[in-house]
C-alpha cells in the first residue's frame, strides 16, 4: 500500500472511513445509532488533525540531550510540554514529586585471575549517530537501586539467573554462595537476577547482553543494523518491583508532613548487592576464562567460546558506588474538564523521562500523546467538550522504577479511587501490528477501537492485521480462536510501565496500546536510542505515532463521550475461566511430572543412564502435588457467567434505557475492577493488590494471572494456593454482584 | 561400578552370569533346553578368552600410519589382520579387487572479493597428538570423488543445502544458478549437498564444519577437549551413494573379462562439480563477507557473524584437481569352516582402512574384531567348532564408497545368495549405549544378546541400559513402549558403512551393532581421529571394545551353533506395521499442512503479515495430496501377522521337531529376507533392491522406510507412491508365502 498514490490513498482511506461509518454506525459501544454516527465524525475530524510531521518535530527536540529524571534537559522537556498543552487549551501543570534516584559514582569490573583485563562499561560512539559522542549528563551503563559494593570473588555463569537455572545448577552440584554471578540479559525482568542472586548467597552480580539474543546472532549491529553491537550495554532498574515500584523510601505512600522516607538501608526493595550491566565485548573475556563443568546446550549463547560455568577459575573485582540522592520528578498534568461528568476521570499517560535521549522509549509514544492532545485541542476550538474530564499525563521517572506515576498515584489516590474511569497508557512505540493488553472488561472495546483504525502499511484496520498474525504465528489453539472468537483476546498487563500503580495498586481498569514487531534492535536503554536511530529503523516516517495517536485518541474519546461507559463481562469472564482451566492443568502437568520423576528415580533410571566419568548429577525426589479444591472458584466462575450474561443482554438497547439510570450503571461499572482488589495484596508484596493480574514474583514484567494461586502452585506453597483459591473466589464474587447491583438498578 | 575392586567385580559379574545362565537357560531362541546351556557356557568360555589389553596394542599399531586404501600402510595392516587370523587357525585370504580411487593434486579455495583471503585447507598438528605432525602419506580434507573443477563465482550460503533449504531460498526469492554454494556440514549425508547444489544449478560446493553442530558450542575443543578445534576439518566421499555404492565405475557388477569398467566421465554416481570440506577458521572469513538477506533463525551458527545468505559480495574461486587412480582393495577374508552346515554362511565384518590415523572409525571396531576371532580360535582349540561355516571380513575401501565390500559382494554375489544366513556389522566403536538396527526378524534375536551381556560401567545388562537410555531420553511413545514392549525397537539401516550391499542389494539379513553416545567428538574423518584422542575421549580402557566382542562374538556363535535360527517374524510385522501407519499419516499431514497453507494464502494472511521493508516473499499455493489406496497394503499387512502368528506358534517348542524338519525351515527361513528384494530396485536406482529399507535418496545415510512410497510422497509423485503400494504389498505378499512354506514344511 506505500506505493499507491499519496492521493489516492487519501480517496481509499476515505472511501474505507465512510464504509466503516456506515456499518458500524449501530455497532459503538456504549453509544446509541445517533449518537454513534456523531462520534464517528468526531473521530473523523480528530484523525484529519493528525500531523506525522509534528511528531517527528518533537522527538528531534525532546532527544536531543539526556533526559533521565533529575536532569536540566528532563526539567526542559517537561517545561516544553507544559507550555503545548497550555497553548492547546489544557489546564496544565508540573506536577513535582521528590525520590529517590541513584546514579553511579565508581564503577570497576576486572579479570584478577586467571589473566588480567578491566572491563571498558563505555559504549563508544559512532558518527552515524549524532547524539552518541555527547558525553555531559549521559549516564554510563549502571543499574538504579544498586548496592554498594567491593567485592571479589569467583565467577558462576548462572545462565539466565532465573529460579529454574538454580535448580539446575543444583542438580549440577554447583552453589554460589560467596560467588560473583554472571547472567544473561533475557527471559525474566532485569531486576529477578540479582535478587535470585543474592536469595541464593551470591555476593555480586553481572548482567550481560548475549549476542544470541541481543547481538550480532540477531542481524547486523549498529550502526550498520538496528541490532546490538559489542559495546552497546542495557542500563535499566533493579528495585524489587515486583515487591513495589516508585520511590523505594516510600513504598505505598507518598512522603510528606509525618510520611516520612526510610533511609536507603531500610528500604526493602533496594537491591541488596552489587550489580552492573556489561557489553559482550566486556563479558567474553571473563566468559572465557571460566572453566568447570561446561554449561548445558541450553545454556549457551553466541559467543566465539565453549560456555562455561565455574566457579573459577576466573576471579573478578566488582567495585560499585553511587550517589543516592533525591531528585524532583516532574509530572505533566494537563486537564480537559468534562462537561456533564467532570468527576468521572478518563486518565492518558505515557513517561518522558529516558535512559539517555530515549527516542523509542519513551519519546516515541510521547510525541503521539502529545499529537493526540493538540488534536483535542482543536476539538475544543470548534466547540465540541468531552462530557467527562480528560486528563492527559506525562510521567518522570518511569525508568529507575515508575517512580512519577506511582507517587504520583499513591498521592492522589482517594480522589483516583472516586474518579477514575480507566487508565490508557503508552510506552515505547514502533512500526508493525498492534500489541493490546489490559483489562478484560476492555477486551471488546478496545477491539471495536482497532476495527476502526487503518493499519498504515496495509490499508486494512489494525485489528484484522492483528487477527492476520495471529493467524499465521499462533499456535493452532490461537490461530482457531483468531479466526472463530469475534474478539482477538487482549494480554494481561503484569508491569513494566506505568500502568502497574492503577490498575495493580488501586484497582483503575487500565489499557497498554502500542505498535510494533517491525522495529527490531539492540537500542533499548543504551546510548543508541537516538533521533538517528529511530529515524533509520523504527517508525522514521511516523505512521505508527499517528496510528497510535489515532488508536488512542479514539480510546479517549470513545470513554469520554459514552452514554453507557464501554465495559463488558462476557469477556472477562471467559478469560478468568481460561486463567482457571490453566492452573489446574498448570497443577496436573506439575503432579504428573513429578510422579514421572520419581518412578524414574525409583527404578534407578538416572542412575542406568548417567555417564560414570560426567561429574555425578544431583538428583533427588521431586514433591508430589496434592490435589486442591478449586470447587469454590469453579462456583464463582459460574456466577460470573451468569452475572455477566445477566449485564449483556440488559444492554443489549442501552437506548432505550433513561439516562438518568444509565448514569446510575455507569457509576458502578467503572468501579467493578476495585472489586479485584483485596486490601492485604497478594503475600509478601501488599503493595499489589490485584487478585487477577500481577508482576510475577520471579518474572518480573512478565504478568503471572491469578497471582496467588498459580505462583503458590510454582512454589509448591500448597496451603497458600488452597488459600490463594478461595481469595480469588472472594473478590469474584464481590465483582458479580456490583454486576448484579447495576442489573438491579434498571429493573 | 568403576570403583568396585577388580576382584569383587569379578565374583558380582561372575554370580550375574551363573543368574543368567540359570534364568534364560530356557529362553535361548534356536536352542532346546539342553543345547542352550552348553551354548551359554560356551559364550562364558568366549568371555573370558576377551583381553582389553590386545584391543589397545593393535589399535597403537594399525593407526601408526595413514591407512587408507591404496595406502602402503594399508596392505600392511592387511597382512598384519591376515597373519594373526592365520595364526588363530582360520583359513584366510587377501580378497584383492581394484577400485577407483581419486586423491587431491590441487585444491585451492580464495575469496576474491569484496576481500582478499586464502584458504588454510589444513589442519594444525599438536604435540599433544603424536601422529597429527605426520605428513606422508596424509590424505588433506578434500571430498572424493568430486569433479575437476576451476570456477570462480559468487557465494551463497545454504544452511544445510537439503532441499528443504532450497525451499527456503525459494520463497526468500534466491537462485544459486551460477553460484558457489557453501554449506553447513549436518542434518544429511555430506554427499547430499552437493548433489542437490549441482540440481540446482550451482557450480561448485564448499561444505564446513559449523562450531555449532561439531566445534566449540559443543564443548572444549581439541586437544583441550575432544570437540573440534578451528582448523580440523571433516574427508569424506560425495559419491551418489544411494544411488549406488561401491566402484563408481562398475556400478552392480565387479570389473573382470568383459565386464569393463566405465571412464569417470561416464560415471553416474560421479558428482559433477568440485566440492570441499573446510574448517571453520576458514569458513569465516567467507561467511563474514557475505551481504543480501540475514540468514533465517535456525540456519545461524555459532561463528560471531551475522548469517548472510547472500549472494554476494563475496566472491570465492575454488580450484580442484585429482588424481584418478585404480588402486588396489585389500579385503581381508577368513573362515572357519561349519561342522554341520558348512554352506550356510555367518558373516561378520568391519573395515579396516581409514581417512587417515582412524583410530575410532574404523579400528576401535576392527580390533574389537581381532578380538572375537582370536577367541573363536581359542574355542576351536578346545576342540569346539561351529556348526555353520564362520567367515570374518575386513574390508578395505570402506571410506571413499564401501567400495571394498561392495566389489566383493558383487563379485560373489551368486555364492552369498545362496549361503549367507546372517551379515553382522560394526564400524567404529565407543563408550556407552548399544546402538543396534538391522532387520527387523532379528530384533528378538538381538534383544535377547543384549540381555545376555553386561555393561562394563553399570553391571547390569546393555539392553536393560539402552532401556533405561529409551526411558529416560525418548518421547513419550518411546518411553511407553520401552516400558511395556517385550523388546526394545532396533533402527532400520540405511547405508553408511558395509552392511549396505549385503542387505540392501542383495538381501541378506544383516545387523549393524556398536557403543557410544559417551564419547561425544569433533575428530570424525579429521587427522585427530588419533590413538591419543581415543585413549583420552573415548573407549580409553576398552571395556567398551570388549562389550562389543562379546555382543558380536554371541551374536556369531548363536548363529553358528542354533537348531533353529534366530529369525522371528511377529516383531517384523508389527515394525512394518508402523511404518505404514507413519507413511500413511505422513500423506495426511501433509494434506493438512498444504489445505492450511492454501487457506492462509487466499485470505491473503501472509500479505497481511509482511512487513513492506522486508524483501518480498514468494509464497505460492501448495500442491494438495491426493487419497491414496494403501488398501494392498494394509492387505498384505494383515496376511504377514497371521503368518508370522502361525510360525511363532509352530516353533514355540523346536525341541518337538525332528532335526531333518528343522534343516529345512532353516533352509527357507535365513532366506526370506531375499524376497524383500524387488530385481528392479528402487525408481531411479536399481542397485537398491531392498523394499523396506533404503538410504534416503536426498538424505544419504538416513534410512527411509518403505522408501518408495515415503520418498514419492515427499517428492509428491502420486502415482508413483501408489505403484510403491503395490511393490511393497507384493514382496511383503511373497515374504509371508515363505514363512507359510515354513510352517507347511513341519505340518
Amino acid at each position: 500500500m506505500r506505493h499507491v498514490s499519496q492521493k489516492n490513498l487519501h480517496y481509499i482511506l476515505i472511501f474505507i472511513l465512510a464504509l466503516v461509518s456506515q456499518v458500524h454506525a449501530q455497532q459503538l459501544m456504549g453509544f446509541g445509532a445517533e449518537s454513534a454516527k456523531k462520534q464517528l465524525d468526531l473521530e473523523a475530524a480528530f484523525d484529519k488533525q493528525l500531523k506525522a510531521d509534528n511528531l517527528k518535530e518533537w522527538m528531534k527536540i525532546m532527544t536531543a540531550y539526556p533526559h533521565q529524571v533529575g536532569s536540566a534537559y528532563g526539567l526542559k522537556n517537561a517545561h516544553y510540554i507544559k507550555d503545548k498543552l497550555t497553548s492547546w487549551g489544557f489546564d496544565t501543570k508540573i506536577d513535582t514529586v521528590h525520590v529517590l534516584f541513584p546514579t553511579p559514582k565508581v564503577r570497576i569490573l576486572e579479570l584478577t585471575e586467571p589473566t588480567k583485563f578491566k572491563a571498558s562499561l563505555m559504549e563508544k560512539p559512532f558518527k552515524e549517530d549524532g547524539t552518541s559522542g555527547q558525553t555531559k549528563d549521559v549516564l554510563p551503563p549502571y543499574h538504579a537501586y544498586s548496592a554498594n559494593g567491593d567485592v571479589t570473588a569467583e565467577l558462576v555463569f548462572v545462565n539466565y539467573g532465573i529460579p529454574a537455572d538454580y535448580e539446575e545448577l543444583e542438580r549440577l552440584g554447583i552453589d554460589v554462595k560467596g560467588k560473583i554471578v554472571i547472567a544473561k540479559y533475557g527471559n525474566s525482568w532485569r531486576g529477578i537476577k540479582p535478587k535470585v542472586a543474592f536469595e541464593k548467597g551470591a555476593i555480586g552480580c553481572i548482567i550481560y547482553s548475549d549476542p544470541k539474543e541481543d547481538g550480532y546472532f540477531q542481524g547486523d549491529v549498529y550502526p550498520k543494523g538496528p541490532f546490538k553491537n559489542e559495546t552497546g550495554a542495557q542500563r535499566g532498574s533493579v528495585v524489587d518491583l515486583p515487591q513495589a515500584p516508585g520511590d523505594p523510601l516510600t513504598n505505598g505512600f507518598y512522603a510528606s508532613g509525618d510520611k516520612k522516607r526510610l533511609t536507603v538501608e531500610e528500604a526493602p526493595s533496594m537491591m541488596k548487592i552489587p550489580v552492573l550491566p556489561i557489553s559482550y565485548a566486556d563479558a567474553l573475556p571473563l566468559l572465557k576464562a571460566l572453566g568447570g563443568q561446561v554449561a548445558p546446550a541450553a545454556w549457551r549463547g553466541a559467543l566465539p567460546i565453549t560456555y562455561h560455568i565455574g566457579p573459577g577459575p576466573a576471579k573478578v573485582h566488582l567495585k560499585l558506588e553511587f550517589n543516592f540522592d533525591i531528585v524532583p520528578c516532574y509530572n505533566v498534568i494537563a486537564t480537559l474538564k468534562g462537561s456533564e461528568f467532570p468527576d468521572q476521570w478518563v486518565l492518558r499517560g505515557n513517561h518522558h523521562d529516558a535512559w539517555v535521549f530515549g527516542a523509542a522509549d519513551p519519546v516515541s509514544g510521547a510525541v503521539a500523546e502529545l499529537e493526540e492532545a493538540r488534536a483535542l485541542g482543536e476539538l475544543v476550538k470548534t466547540g465540541w467538550k468531552p462530557k467527562r474530564t480528560i486528563v492527559y499525563c506525562w510521567w518522570d521517572g518511569e525508568e529507575p522504577g515508575l517512580l512519577g506515576s506511582t507517587e504520583w498515584v499513591e498521592k492522589y489516590q482517594d480522589i483516583l479511587k472516586e474518579k477514575a474511569v480507566v487508565y490508557v497508557n503508552s510506552d515505547g512505540n514502533g512500526r508493525g501490528y498492534l500489541g493490546a493488553g489490559g483489562s478484560h472488561t476492555l477486551e471488546k472495546f478496545i477491539n471495536q477501537v482497532g476495527r476502526d483504525v487503518i493499519d498504515p502499511e496495509k490499508g486494512t484496520s489494525v485489528l484484522e492485521r492483528l487477527r492476520s498474525k495471529t493467524i499465521v504465528d499462533g499456535n493452532p489453539t490461537a490461530r482457531q480462536e483468531a479466526r472463530t472468537r469475534p474478539d482477538l483476546r487482549i494480554g494481561a498487563l503484569g508491569s513494566g510501565s506505568d500502568y502497574t500503580p492503577f490498575i495493580q495498586h488501586l484497582g483503575i481498569s487500565s489499557l497498554n496500546l502500542g505498535y510494533g514487531g517491525e522495529d527490531a534492535g539492540g537500542d533499548y536503554h543504551s546510548i543508541f536510542d537516538s533521533y538517528d536511530d529511530y529515524i533509520r529503523f523504527k517508525d522514521g516516517d511516523f505512521a505508527y505515532g499517528v496510528t497510535l495517536a489515532k488508536t488512542i485518541g479514539r480510546s479517549v474519546l470513545r470513554f469520554a463521550n459514552a452514554e453507557l461507559l464501554p465495559f463488558e463481562f462476557g469477556n472477562f469472564s471467559n478469560t478468568v475461566q481460561m486463567y482457571a482451566t490453566d492452573v489446574k492443568k498448570q497443577l496436573e502437568t506439575a503432579r504428573t511430572a513429578a510422579l514421572e520423576h520419581n518412578k524414574l528415580l525409583a527404578e534407578g533410571r538416572f542412575e542406568a543412564v548417567a555417564d560414570p566419568k560426567e561429574p555425578k548429577q544431583n538428583i533427588t525426589k521431586m514433591e508430589v502435588a496434592p490435589h486442591i479444591n478449586f470447587a469454590p472458584l469453579e462456583n464463582a466462575l459460574a456466577k460470573l457467567e451468569e452475572s455477566a450474561a445477566a449485564y449483556s443482554k440488559l444492554m443489549a438497547k442501552p437506548e432505550s434505557i433513561s439516562a438518568d439510570k444509565i448514569a446510575q450503571v455507569n457509576q458502578i461499572i467503572y468501579k467493578t475492577e476495585r472489586y479485584l482488589i483485596n486490601q492485604k495484596g497478594l503475600p509478601r508484596r501488599p503493595w499489589y493488590k490485584h487478585q487477577i493480574y500481577a508482576p510475577g514474583f520471579y518474572t518480573g514484567y512478565g504478568v503471572k494471572t491469578l497471582p496467588m494461586i498459580r505462583e503458590a502452585i510454582e512454589q509448591k506453597n500448597w496451603a497458600e494456593a488452597e488459600e490463594g483459591v478461595l481469595r480469588v473466589s472472594e473478590v469474584l464474587k464481590n465483582f458479580s454482584g456490583e454486576i448484579d447491583k447495576a442489573v438491579g438498578s434498571i429493573k
